[in-house]
């Protein structure tokens, strides 16, 4: 039982009321979720949809734009609009925000260190809200920007989202990619949750930097287009001449 | 000269063709720059607009979705639609990414230590593309969650946006709602750049922390709705049970 005078404010009503181009976007949506289009593919014309769903091109045109500005759905003016793939490259700019400094978004590689299937250790079970006896595949890779190894990461993947990606032996380094084609889970968002931490002896070696230097300790949760979290990354980022870009607004 | 066989990637043409809804957006934006109507003050309705700018409802309609989506209008259900305005608390969560860690997003307060005059330094004039001779107002305050310092800021703003304030006797807490209330800039966006650094002996005393720590250190650039660099600002934030919380997607 809980005396805290802020409690009400966890349970608000949900709205009710959801506007037809919500429904209709969600429905959308659903859809592709479950393949019926697959990324790439064209959507039937705004015509074709409001007849099928039963309301108004206005509405199925509104839908659209909200799914478009969610990067659900690409629009491609004067031919359709299509299912977003997640080109290795897109996904790579959207998702990677580390920076050389003085320069702009550049494409990293990868070099990958190790994958094993195992138990999941409790901060991921937390992260992902696991189960205890649920499993995961771990990747450890290092990244290079410039001919330089910038940070490294260790990536665990639940075993029911990623089944036998431990066995694989043709990971590439654009993951995200490889997600969405090889096991159906699109990255649609991601927290990043960022501390500043000192390098220690594994940072030192796996980086060619000194124990005791400041990197930045990335935590990122990565939700599919579904809203299931599917990954759990954490990325050790040396900061002497890179930095994390971001803009709010 | 250069040889770079990419460069070609910088030159490529802009767009000649806007849509009608884009140069609608467009001038509304710019009506609203001119303070044809002010912050918290509601526009005329679609139709009046229809009328006016001699368009349809539908890309009125389109234009206003957009300011909506960038958060220069503000819609409300049944009543019509305002210019937005940063209310003290709006701005913090909007703008305020450092949470406690296993906390939410909470509101600080801030100390303000001192406030003068002074000729801009050359990372300040890089920052906000000034002039050697531009003068700038430096703020130094301390930030504050739950009682405890979070971490200490350097606000550096250029004398021609905003006059005299460091002759103002009330600067408060909600620095981007006191520059639209007072001094007609209102904030759009901001350039976040994140590094890890270790703390100083000024951060120690500061912070109340030990010199070597790591912090984070974040550079942000603040745009305004007209688009200019109105802002620069250093934050140094603990790390130890702080975190910098962000979304990508």
């Amino acid at each position: 039982m809980s005396n805290s005078m802020f409690d009400h404010k966890l349970s608000g009503p949900s709205l009710a009321f959801q506007p037809l181009y919500l429904q209709v976007a969600d429905y959308i949506k659903q859809l592709i979720v479950e393949r019926r289009w697959v990324p790439g593919e064209a959507l039937p014309s705004e015509f074709r949809l409001a007849e099928e769903f039963n309301v108004s091109q206005g509405t199925v045109r509104k839908a659209l734009n909200l799914l478009t500005d969610d990067k659900i759905v690409t629009r491609r003016q004067g031919v359709g609009t299509f299912v977003s793939e997640h080109t290795a490259q897109d996904a790579l700019f959207r998702f990677f925000p580390l920076q050389a400094d003085g320069k702009g978004a550049d494409l990293p590689k990868a070099e990958l260190l190790s994958v094993e299937l195992c138990p999941a250790p409790q901060d991921v079970i937390d992260a992902l809200q696991l189960n205890k006896k649920d499993k995961v595949t771990k990747l450890v890779r290092r990244r290079i920007l410039d001919n330089e190894f910038c940070m490294s990461e260790t990536i665990y993947l639940p075993q029911s989202f990623f089944p036998d990606i431990h066995q694989s032996s043709d990971i590439p380094h654009t993951l995200y990619h490889y997600y969405q084609t090889k096991f159906n889970q699109t990255v649609h968002k991601t927290q990043d949750s960022i501390k500043a931490v000192l390098a220690d002896e594994t940072d030192a070696k796996l980086l060619a930097i000194k124990a005791g230097e400041p990197l930045l300790l990335v935590s990122r949760i990565t939700e599919s287009i579904e809203g299931k979290r599917i990954e759990y990354r954490l990325s050790r980022c040396r900061s002497d001449h890179y930095h994390y870009q971001i803009e709010l607004d």
